[in-house]
């Protein structure tokens, strides 16, 4: 197929129509309220009434203000105070966020989401007319309302092999069909297979998935991958949009853990951090990050999925996409038709504390501000990563061959593999975390997060921990001991 | 039909399967954590350690605590200040609400809300195992997701022939077919006309609707009815219970305005209130608030929906629903596969802020402040009512018989009907309107909350006014004085 960098509004809608759901097709919102401002000329003083809307008036809302003390970086004591009131901030403030408002979300906080993903360069490459970000209720809800946007009984959509898997229930139910994508779980080439996705495509009427359509979808988190940690290369990202482009289908860019990057475990040097280094935003930005799908996209297939739940907090309940305005209109009614608005206050706590960061109001500052706040998470997340890799290398178990693992270098979670005699592997996982309850720690049985059993027989044999969640370093190597021992204690029955 | 009282979760099963949707039955979650407690014995001073879930630490989260002022009552100046901590209040502290949680709300909500309702006597009559209380993000999110969970392409939903439209996206969205009912729309009869409802029931097979299947649910809004401010009196509550047994639907009971119920318009007196002659809660439950259909309900039959948005704060995004197990599992696998959790820190400030109001934590307490809340802001809409209809008396318009008018009861609306000459409604509706506009005020054209235009032909000539959302009651008067302007100018043409 011949590629066409999208003009106009029409070129998208031409290009994505058959990317639409039959359900979304059927899908009107009946409003009855006036949307059009009114012509009522105010300038003799005289304030236009208006009965329309069923709004309590601000003063029956119980909130007066709030204040909220800031933490001046992740697991600091040092807090900053943050007032908010019916009046302020300015651009967003109680009275606007306390009430009703549009389901895209509040403009002064999709206006910093645009200077911050314009700095990161987390945009397309198409024109800026074309594309627009929209603010939904978590990334579960994000992605529901996409597949229900866009998938149906007709729909292929690809997913790695070891995914998360929640969300192939949103898929599964609007009745699209999930294909699983072999995995490389090796430190060289971490990731789909691309040779094995490059022949399937190409194979398709002779493959295995012959019965069903062409995939239209591909679901990927690209980086910290959940549950397997791994992290695409850039050229392996490149070649995946290729083939995007070659075969047509559109890219669902999921990536709530791309901001928790760091380099390769260092062997010679297990604590080091770059973080805590004193790294700038700009090598941040330029050296660490790695390039997003969305940022080679010419042609509007790509779909990015980000949230506020890793590094903000998830009971805020927020989470942003961005993609190409043709999806967008078709997102947005489904928005207005099922949920409405996400949270209020939710939107006015996250603008607040971010704005409140910065020694300014000026744009570049409010960036700087959170790029300081991620980067210095990241650099918790580091020292996390390094001391479960450490304390892993160091068992008993990896001694003796009973495990290894691949080394994240983003995101929240590692994977063990354990090298079990036999095939019956759920069995003995099963076993083996009875073992491990008993001794007090627990992981995700690996199994439980293959997209289909058979396809990833072989890639069954292993736990996801996560070194996100301990109270601190100390419990994580507490943690390892126990998985050691308990490993040696099932080898040796 | 024999009614039954359901015993168990299994009667409910069996009588309420009908009337599930085809796609909950294909939908399914798939999860892969593990939800039953360790049997890890912390007894010897050794903290069970979870490496499971992909959740930030507590130490990540920004936010370290937060200090509301909240309002004494409404519209006032005084305020009472609430902290908010990782720790406080200790039921429910930031700890849990910036983290990830269920998907039912969090339990120390659930608790006073259960204690509310029961206080109130809105609750079901049979056994309190066989119902719960569930958490959405808004009365929106509710609806949309009760009625994926319970209509599809083979049900029939009955509602109201003015309505609050958006609602009948969510029920035709689905595939359902949705008839209106009869309204009266007089002081005298109230609400659903019940002979027509009664016929069309008992002849439904010779009825216009017989090409479809007889009707499961009736969507209503019994109290301050949207658009036209109806109440529906006890008695036809009960020939309507009475109906829905004999017929076999579901009452979908959508009551935001419940708790804004005021005595009759007093003509002799237009500033009588209630509220600000000292009434007490108890009297407010007995003799002011509507008996709802759930408190009539003996078999399973009636689902409520409540929100916070019109007593708290529309930017909460916050709702609960009150309906019998079966349901209600039904339900929460749907919310888990979608949204998953409602807004953690909305549940926090409502939590927070109602439990603030009162001079203890005991449970009485509590629901006393609440109720007093609630009734000062009913006491606000009672004068803001009293204004509009004192005004639109003393109006040229109704003293020349261009328009009248149904006094309401409860609720944010009044509709205006307007006298119109001729045929072509629709068009001097919207003349009308630009008149309005040009005078600056502006209301809802009821024509755009029929649910058939055909149908309610003679009930199209109306405009929904709120006075919910003036400033105070000098603009009320007002806006009431532009509208009596403008229909003098346009019946003078």
């Amino acid at each position: 197929m011949t590629v066409q960098i999208p003009q106009t509004y029409d070129d998208l809608q031409q290009k994505y129509q058959s990317f639409i759901s039959r359900r979304d097709n059927d899908r009107h919102l009946n409003i009855f309220w006036e949307t059009n401002p009114s012509k009522f000329n105010e300038n003799n003083g005289q304030k236009f009434i208006e009965l329309s809307g069923g709004m309590p008036h601000e003063s029956f809302f119980p909130i007066d203000s709030m204040n909220l003390n800031i933490l001046k970086e992740p697991v600091s004591q040092d807090t900053i105070s943050v007032d908010i009131t019916k009046e302020k901030p300015d651009k967003l403030p109680l009275l606007r966020t306390l009430q009703y408002a549009l389901s895209e979300g509040f403009q002064p906080l999709i206006d910093f989401i645009m200077n911050f993903i314009t700095k990161l360069n987390n945009i397309p490459l198409y024109d800026k007319s074309l594309w627009k970000i929209i603010i939904a209720g978590g990334s579960c809800d994000s992605l529901y309302k996409f597949f229900e946007t866009c998938t149906d009984e007709s729909t292929t959509v690809m997913v790695e092999e070891l995914t998360f898997v929640p969300v192939i229930s949103n898929i599964i139910n609007t009745g699209a069909k999930v294909i699983p994508l072999r995995l490389n779980l090796d430190n060289s080439d971490e990731g789909i297979d691309l040779n094995y996705m490059e022949s399937l495509l190409t194979n398709w009427s002779k493959g295995p998935y012959k019965h069903l359509n062409k995939p239209k979808f591909l679901y990927t988190i690209p980086t910290g991958q959940n549950p397997t940690g791994l992290t695409q290369s850039i050229e392996k990202r490149q070649k995946i949009y290729q083939l995007a482009q070659k075969f047509d289908f559109v890219i669902l860019e999921d990536d709530p853990y791309g901001y928790l990057k760091f380099p390769k475990f260092n062997h010679k040097d297990p604590n080091s951090n770059i973080y805590k280094d004193g790294i700038t935003s700009q090598e941040y930005i330029e050296k660490v990050l790695m390039k997003s799908y969305i940022s080679m996209d010419t042609d509007g297939r790509v779909v990015r999925f980000e949230t506020f739940s890793k590094i903000f907090a998830p009971g805020m309940r927020l989470s942003f996409i961005i993609m190409n305005k043709f999806f967008y209109d078709k997102f947005l009614k489904f928005q207005e038709i099922s949920t409405r608005q996400p949270s209020g206050i939710g939107q006015q706590i996250v603008y607040s504390t971010i704005h409140s960061m910065a020694h300014s109001s000026n744009d570049n500052d409010v960036i700087e501000a959170w790029l300081q706040w991620i980067m210095k998470l990241a650099g918790n997340y580091t020292e996390r990563r390094n001391v479960m890799l450490e304390s892993l290398y160091k068992t008993q178990s990896y001694k003796q061959n009973l495990l290894d693992f691949v080394e994240p270098s983003a995101g929240m979670f590692v994977i063990i593999k354990i090298h079990f005699k036999g095939d019956n592997i759920i069995e003995q996982m099963n076993d083996l975390a009875k073992i491990m309850d008993n001794n007090g720690v627990r992981a995700i049985l690996g199994y439980k997060m293959a997209v289909d059993q058979n396809f990833s027989h072989d890639n069954l044999n292993y736990f996801r921990l996560t070194y996100a969640y301990a109270d601190n370093t100390a419990q994580i190597k507490e943690a390892i001991d126990r998985i050691d021992k308990s490993l040696v204690q099932y080898f040796a029955k």
